[in-house]
């Protein structure tokens, strides 16, 4: 079952257990990544290794292992010399609650997790070995330097000045479209899916996740509206560049519905069951939180 | 050619290029990589593979996956949060020059590279994937909650208070230990070693992994003593618990000299070309600085 509530299950038995002297990292690391979220990532990875003719239990090390890094990511990312955020989800974030030095190890704990889940005796036995390797390293591949902690440090520069909409798109691709390209082709990879499928998966991950940011940004302004009374478009005045701020509000309800077809029209590839792979890009371009 | 130059080289390779994007975390990453050490964790890697009959060729991908772990460690270790050090082996350390974020960053980014370069390509070609698949468990494993970050957490809560023998051992032994063992691993991996050598060089490790604590106490409290004019001894006013505090010189000195005798000892399963090692331990032993 691709709900979050399993998925959340399966995280709790990669965790170690409490041993009286290093609870307090491992409170941390259970602390964010049981502190809810939609659990994107695992389920694409879970619905593609089905599409795929794989097993929900084979990909599910893998899928654990994306939302390991995406936790990680959220604790550094909202720490003080970060985005210094002391609300996630509408909780206190890690280091509110444990201090800025465990959060740090908090978040290097999961980052390392994730790979101990990945290549895990139970990961190896359902998917081989050759398999575990080539899913480890696309990990770590859209994880760092030139994925996500890249769209980290983009986003991190780019704070208080505009910026072109292509490194906008730039930023997004790595600090969120890598770990969404990497979810879809992890459940190809353990379903041992061929190149037409892989490149099928890896053009729904990058519509889906481009559309993600854009509708991010518009229930951004939306929601500032509703709650400061600012009008639309004010935004403009901020320093920070947005999809909003750059393309205007009804360009970019344009651009993610047509990122959304263009999502479903890539599984075109496979023959059946892209119902639920369907149903996940329309939700996500509907979404209103 | 087991030397820090060589291993210094091979560490470049693997890092990625600048893109004119993502510079500042690569630059952070590649400042720290190159700020110097003793390469100790490599260098066991590269001896145990060739004592095991292995290559260096195939080894040092691990090796220098080992030495990217460690130097992640150090640069979150040395943030304001956790130890807050301004110098590292006579330099600015990594925030200092980039600041916190991109030392958070950097940090970041080596650990997730040390997966990649041990899963690399490379890495497979020359080790198989099984081998690769077991290399990454145990560098996570060794790296982790359970691990060096583990043993990080129990030293920040350790701070400022007397801890008994057993906690100090406990820390050292995730903290540092956890990371050495890891290295003579790997190497007898890479070489594909049996269980015999395999646990003649985690005793080898366990031995000059504590002894490698114990003596850098000593030489705090020497150099101490040198650059500030205080008497040995007199850091038992101090509130941080050492092998010299809790154990007097003299014992420190013992359990040095005994430490390195079993490491050496425990490589007679080896028929021939145990030199290097024995060498080496003992150089850790002698070791002024």
């Amino acid at each position: 079952m691709k709900t979050p509530e399993t998925i959340q299950e399966a995280l709790l038995t990669f965790l170690p257990a409490r041993d009286g002297l290093t609870d307090t990292v491992i409170e941390s690391m259970t602390y964010s990544l049981t502190a809810g979220g939609k659990r994107v990532r695992p389920i694409l990875t879970l619905a593609f290794a089905e599409l795929c003719g794989g097993t929900e239990e084979a990909a599910m090390p893998f899928a654990c292992a994306l939302e390991m890094i995406h936790t990680y990511s959220l604790i550094h990312d909202d720490l003080p010399c970060m985005d210094d955020d002391e609300l996630r989800r509408g909780k206190p974030t890690n280091h509110i609650v444990f201090g800025e030095a465990a959060a740090v190890l908090g978040g290097d704990a999961l980052l390392t997790l994730a790979f101990e889940t990945a290549l895990s005796e139970t990961a190896m036995k359902l998917n081989g070995a050759e398999t575990c390797v080539r899913v480890g390293r696309l990990l770590a591949e859209c994880a760092g330097a030139r994925g996500m902690v890249g769209g980290q440090i983009i986003d991190l520069e780019s704070e208080n000045r505009r910026i072109s909409l292509e490194r906008l798109e730039t930023m997004d691709r790595k600090k969120t479209g890598a770990l969404i390209r990497a979810a879809c082709l992890l459940g190809c990879l353990s379903a041992g899916a061929d190149d037409v499928r892989m490149q099928a998966a890896q053009e729904y991950a990058d519509c889906i996740g481009l559309a993600f940011q854009i509708v991010d940004d518009v229930l951004d302004v939306l929601s500032d509206e509703a709650t400061l009374g600012k009008p639309i478009g004010s935004d403009k005045d901020n320093q920070k560049s947005t999809y909003v701020s750059l393309l205007g509000i009804e360009e970019c309800r344009k651009r993610t519905a047509a990122l959304t077809e263009r999502a479903i029209k890539s599984l075109s590839v496979f023959d059946h069951g892209t119902e639920f792979l369907t149903d996940f890009a329309k939700k996500l371009r509907d979404r209103n939180k």
